[in-house]
């Protein structure tokens, strides 16, 4: 059977080191491994337009501001398709379909989306659309036949829903459909990267992120702005690493080597973790540190972005080849959807049997 | 403004008298008036995929009986466009849209899902695509920009939440689509016929349907196995006609001129009443009148169906033509709205604007 990858993010902001250390990074390493005989990677307009379709615009807008993220991390066109969800219509007749079999007091206990339902408010207000989206995720996943989904703990449920749909239509009108497997990250501290001002989440609303089209003034001041350990008042007294953002960034983003360039007082981060719980250690010391590892880190991301955006009808083109490669895979599995619904009626005269 | 029907049946069994007089005969009446522009009948097998997802064999098989029943009617594929809903998949891309439009708690309140969901005992396993159906209706009417609904007063809340759509959508997206009015049958006693056994509603599993395709001998026999006045005992005691299955039907199918023809006894339906109402009319010979009425409102439409039963590859080009003229008008309205939503990205360079 091929190995196939679905992920993708919905484009309603630029992406920020959040989405670099828990999936992009990630996609890139993917990518590069070739184990995999297919790589769809999905700008998820149709998914963000089920609480957004007040404001569409917010939704369009981002669309290349995504795609130049997906460039500048490293993910290269001629090995993944990059495509626009809303391209590939495909997606909402299976959608339709499965609708059928998920029954909407299974939709009502799934835990992401009750937990999605609260962060926005919608309480009695949820949008069809919005309550449906697990539904529409399983149509984006199966349509590629995907095989693997790289996605956080978060996720899992909706894989779980996927799987119950794919069991349920291949029980009922035949084998057709592939279940997928939800592949975790690696690292543990790129489960998910707090806000700068330690909140558990990033939100350009809240103002707690770092994006990756920042500029190195602007990385140096989030940095410098970081939450730190409360209680860590004065230089000698001992300070916590747990918790603490500036540790949890450094867990997901330096590397041994980073030590000999920028801070060879220490040979590794347990050093530096030691020093700072047992006192002495300074927190703008370790900011200073950190500054320097995210701007190696992004400065190469940065500039293959700005390159980018000289090319932005270039980008387009990747965007609607990549659309077309994604129409064409997800037109051959609505075939076979449809064919084992027996609702391809004027195909070979199927109508009259 | 052009003036445009859009109306259908779910293909889960053949059409019975109570279609006939409900809606079939009426669709005839409108057909010929030439007061519509363009007229679509619509096979909703996709709708009675939602509550049939284990069963689309029965869907499937009785979609040529649905259209044989149309054409037998009356219905002329020169004037009307009778189309299969599957076969027009823009209509799943709209209903996707507007489902973002419409809240959870909204459809919980529509009254006619409501009472079917008690009917077919659902309770809380109702399939998602069920409980969605009135959107998927409006992408129905809408797509076809529907002016006029003829449909029964039970469906006056689909219309409710089609207008709603309409109106959502426009207000967020621009003046788009077309608010649809429904028009109720203008015979009250076509609202809805009773089974023969005087239930409420004719059904395939209740076995109290007459259907259009029925032979002369068995529609005699289920005529006279009708339910009556349970207190009409002897022929000299009064009789009810409120409520009475045969005088609901004799209001449904008499006309002045049958009572020359097989009842010159009598003038008229009210005289006949009179006479049931004070005493002294047998059932017998009420129902004895109600078959010769009901064999020859039949007659012809048997006749069609049995020459068109020989002529079903002809039966088939005419669902594919009303499938494809039904699929480029639901594709030019679905240009619209995605234009409207602007996403329609890859056109004249809109994603860099």
């Amino acid at each position: 059977m091929k190995k196939v990858i679905l992920t993708g993010d919905r484009p309603t902001g630029r992406l920020h080191v959040g989405h670099y250390v828990g999936s992009l990074k990630e996609r890139v390493r993917l990518q590069n491994t070739g184990e995999y005989d297919e790589i769809f990677i999905m700008i998820a307009d149709a998914q963000a337009l089920t609480d957004n379709a007040d404001n569409p615009e917010k939704v369009r807008q981002n669309i290349l501001q995504v795609a130049l993220d997906y460039l500048a991390c490293g993910l290269d066109p001629n090995k993944v398709h990059i495509f626009i969800q809303s391209m590939v219509p495909q997606l909402t007749e299976l959608s339709f379909y499965y609708q059928n079999l998920v029954t909407v007091s299974r939709l009502q206990r799934n835990p992401t989306v009750k937990s999605e339902i609260q962060m926005r408010n919608f309480e009695a207000s949820i949008p069809v659309g919005f309550f449906c989206y697990p539904i529409s995720q399983a149509a984006d996943i199966t349509a590629f036949k995907a095989t693997t989904v790289p996605a956080g703990e978060d996720q899992k449920p909706m894989i779980e829903q996927c799987c119950e749909i794919v069991h349920k239509f291949n029980s009922v009108y035949g084998e057709t459909l592939v279940e997928p497997q939800i592949v975790l990250p690696q690292n543990a501290a790129c489960l998910r990267l707090p806000g700068i001002d330690g909140k558990a989440k990033m939100s350009k609303s809240l103002g707690n992120c770092i994006y990756l089209s920042e500029e190195p003034e602007e990385i140096e001041k989030k940095v410098k702005s970081m939450f730190t350990d409360p209680n860590h008042l004065r230089v000698q007294d001992p300070g916590k690493v747990e918790g603490n953002p500036v540790f949890i960034y450094l867990d997901a983003f330096c590397r041994p080597e980073h030590f000999a360039e920028f801070w060879p007082e220490y040979q590794n981060l347990d050093e530096v973790k030691a020093h700072y719980q047992r006192g002495g250690l300074g927190d703008m010391k370790v900011k200073k540190f950190l500054n320097s590892v995210m701007q190696a880190e992004l400065e190469p991301i940065r500039t293959r972005r700005k390159e980018w955006e000289q090319r932005l009808p270039e980008v387009v083109e990747i965007l609607k080849e990549g659309s077309a490669y994604a129409e064409k895979t997800a037109a051959a599995t609505l075939d076979e959807v449809r064919k084992a619904m027996r609702i391809d009626y004027f195909e070979n005269g199927n109508l009259l049997k």
